[in-house]
C-alpha cells in the first residue's frame, strides 16, 4: 500500500523534470508531420480573416477542404466499435455523418439549462427556428452531459472544471472525426470572476495560464508530466473583438485567463470551508494577476485550449465575469441581472456565428 | 502577457519545494488546536465500533454530541450572509438547521440521475416512504447540482471530476455548519474502472492516491503548492467490509484507489482523441498500479478524502467497478448490467445505514 510508481515516477521532483517530455515532444511531433491541419502554428488552415472568407468564398472553401478532423490517436481507426460512453452514442447504432456532418460550430458551456437556452436562442438568430420546434437532447440516456443541435450549430454543456470538460472534448473530438466534419470552430461561452473589470464585462481569452500564471496546461500522462501549450487562435480572438465592437452592447476585452482546479481556496476566495490565509494574501495574489495581464478567472480555458490545439481545431474562450474579484467573492448580483449577463457571450458568438454564415 | 507569478511562485521547481508549505502545516496545526472534533486522528469521535455504539447507546449520543461540524477557515462566522451559488441556497433566505439540522449522513455520487434514484430507494429502505411520495430537488433554481433528502439522509450530485466534487463539498461542508449538524458520516457511491477485478466487484477505498501512487492530493493556493492526507477513515472502511460480508451479495474488496484527472489520458485509455502512448506503455502503468495494492481508478476520492479530513468529517468512497481496465478501455456491458453493478454501492451503504440506526 503507497508504494509509489518506481519505474514510470520515482518521486515528485523526478515527476517534474521527467524525460518523458522529450518523448512527448518527440512524439509530438512525429502525429503533428501525418498532418498540416493538426495544428494552426503555421496558420494554413486557419488564418483566413473572416472579411477576405467572405470576398473569397470559393477559394476559401477549397483551402478548407482538406481540414477534416484528425485525431492524435492512430488508435480509434482500427477500432470497429467507439462507444462514447458519456455521450451515450456509438459509431455501431449512430450514423455520424448523417447526424452530425454538417456542423461547423461547436458552443460550449457548463451548465445543461444554458446550452438548451442557447440552441433555441441560435436556432432564431440564423432563421432556423419553427414554430413550436423542440430541440431535443441528443445524448438521451445520460445526464452526464447534454448535447443540441440546429443547422450547423452543436451545443454542448461540460459541467465544471478540467476533467470534466476533458471527457466531453474527448468525446467531442471523436465525434466530429467520425462524422467527417471539417473546418469547425469550438467556442466556449461561459461564466467567470473578473479582476478589476465592471461585473458584466466580456473577457475573449488570448492565453489561458495556470494558477502560477504560466500559459500551459499541464497532466499526468501514465506517471509522467505532460505540458502542453494554451495559446488560443489568435485571428478567432480578432474577429470575436470585432464582433463585439459592431454590436457596442458591453464591455469586452481581450486578455489572459487563470484556468483554476478549484473555486474557492484555488481562486482565492475566503468564503470556502477551508481557508488558511488572509484578505491582504488574497488581495496579493489577485493584484500580481492583474499585473501579469489576467483579467478573469474560471475552470476549463487551458485543457479546453490545449486538446482544441493538440487536435487542429479553431478555438476560443468568452467568458462575462458575474463580479470584481479585487471587490469580494459571493456572487451577490439578482438572478436577472446575472441572466442578462451569461447572455452576452451567447450575442456576441451568435453574431460570429451569423457573420461567418454571411448573414448579417 | 504571460508574465509568471514573480513573487509568489518564481518557477515551477519553486513551486514544488515552496516554503509555503511550512506555512500551510502551521496554519494546519493552529486550526486544530481550535477543536478536538476537526480532524479523526486521535480517533476521539469516530473510534466507536458500530456494534459498541449500539451495545452503549447512551454514551455514544453524549460523546458525539459535542462533534458539531467544523469549518477550517475562521472568516464564515463573520459573515452577515453566506450564499451557496452552486446550491441556490443563502443563510437569508433559508432555515438550515430547519432544513437540514438532522441530516447524520450524506451519499454523495456523480450523477444527478442516479442521486434521485438512490433517495427513493433508502426512503423505502427506511421506512420512510409514502405512496405518491416525490422527492423535489432542493437545489432547484441551478443545474449545477441536485440535493434530495428523507430523513437523516441527504443525497448530492457532484459532477465528474476534483474540481467539480470540490465545489460541491465546500458548500455542503458549509451546509452542514450553518445547519449545526453533528456526527456526519459522508460516503461516496460511485462508478469506476478497476485493475485486475471481475465487473461488478466494489471497492472501498483505503487510499486515494494521485496518478504517481502517492497518497496526498496536491493543489495550488496562491500560487504555493499545498499537499495534504488522502487517507480515508480507517473503522468506517471496516464497518462498510462487514456491512457488504452480512449482505453476501457481490464481491467487495478494500484497497487503493488512484484519483485521475482525466478519464482517457490520464488513467492510459488508448480510446481517446489523444493518444501518444501504446497499448505495452498502458499495461505497465495499470500492472505497476495493482502491484501498489491499488484496485481502482476514479476521479474524485483524492479531494473528498482531504476535505473530508480536513473538516473532521468521517467518509468513505464505495465505487462499483464497470470494467476491468487490464483487458479494454471501453464500457460495453449492456445497460441493464451496468443499472445492476450502479445498485451494488447503494445497496452496501443502505445496509450500512439501517444498521447504524439499528434497523437490521
Amino acid at each position: 500500500m503507497g508504494k509509489s510508481l518506481k519505474l514510470l515516477c520515482k518521486d515528485s521532483a523526478a515527476c517534474v523534470a521527467d524525460p518523458g517530455q522529450t518523448r512527448f515532444d518527440l512524439l509530438t511531433r512525429g502525429a503533428l508531420s501525418a498532418s498540416s491541419c493538426l495544428l494552426p502554428s503555421d496558420g494554413s488552415c486557419h488564418s483566413d480573416s473572416m472579411a477576405a472568407a467572405r470576398a473569397e468564398a470559393k477559394e476559401h472553401e477549397n483551402s478548407h477542404n482538406n481540414c477534416l478532423i484528425q485525431l492524435a490517436n492512430p488508435h480509434v481507426a482500427a477500432m470497429k466499435e467507439d462507444i462514447l460512453y458519456h455521450f451515450n452514442l456509438s459509431t455501431s447504432t449512430c450514423d455520424f455523418p448523417a447526424m452530425f456532418g454538417d456542423v461547423k460550430f461547436v458552443c460550449v458551456g457548463g451548465s445543461p439549462s444554458r446550452m438548451k437556452k442557447f440552441i433555441r436562442y441560435i436556432a432564431v438568430e440564423l432563421g432556423l427556428d419553427h414554430p413550436g420546434e423542440e430541440y431535443p437532447n441528443i445524448c438521451v440516456g445520460t445526464d452526464r452531459f447534454a448535447m443540441y443541435k440546429v443547422g450547423p450549430v452543436l451545443s454542448v454543456s461540460h459541467g465544471m472544471g478540467v476533467p470534466s470538460i476533458a471527457i466531453m472534448l474527448h468525446e467531442l473530438i471523436k465525434l466530429l472525426y467520425h462524422a467527417k466534419c471539417s473546418n469547425v470552430s469550438v467556442i466556449r461561452i461561459g461564466t467567470s470572476g473578473g479582476i478589476g473589470l465592471e461585473p458584466g464585462s466580456v473577457v475573449i481569452t488570448r492565453q489561458a495560464v495556470d494558477a502560477c500564471f504560466k500559459p500551459e496546461f499541464e497532466q499526468i500522462v501514465l506517471g509522467k508530466r505532460v505540458v502542453r501549450n494554451t495559446d488560443m487562435d489568435e485571428q478567432l480572438v480578432q474577429e470575436l473583438m470585432q464582433c463585439s465592437a459592431d454590436l457596442k452592447e458591453f464591455t469586452t476585452v481581450v486578455g489572459n485567463t487563470i484556468c483554476s482546479l478549484d473555486f474557492y481556496e484555488g481562486q482565492g476566495r475566503l468564503d470556502g470551508a477551508i481557508c488558511f490565509y488572509t484578505e491582504k494574501d488574497k488581495q496579493a495574489y489577485l493584484q500580481a494577476a492583474q499585473a501579469a495581464g489576467i483579467r478573469n478567472i474560471e475552470m476549463e480555458s487551458s485543457v479546453f485550449a490545449s486538446m482544441c490545439r493538440t487536435c487542429g481545431l479553431r478555438a476560443a474562450v468568452v467568458c462575462v465575469t458575474y463580479l470584481d474579484r479585487l471587490k469580494g467573492d459571493q456572487i451577490t448580483s439578482p438572478h436577472e441581472v446575472l441572466a442578462e449577463y451569461e447572455q452576452r457571450p451567447q450575442r456576441l458568438v451568435s453574431h460570429f456565428i451569423k457573420k461567418s454564415l454571411g448573414k448579417v
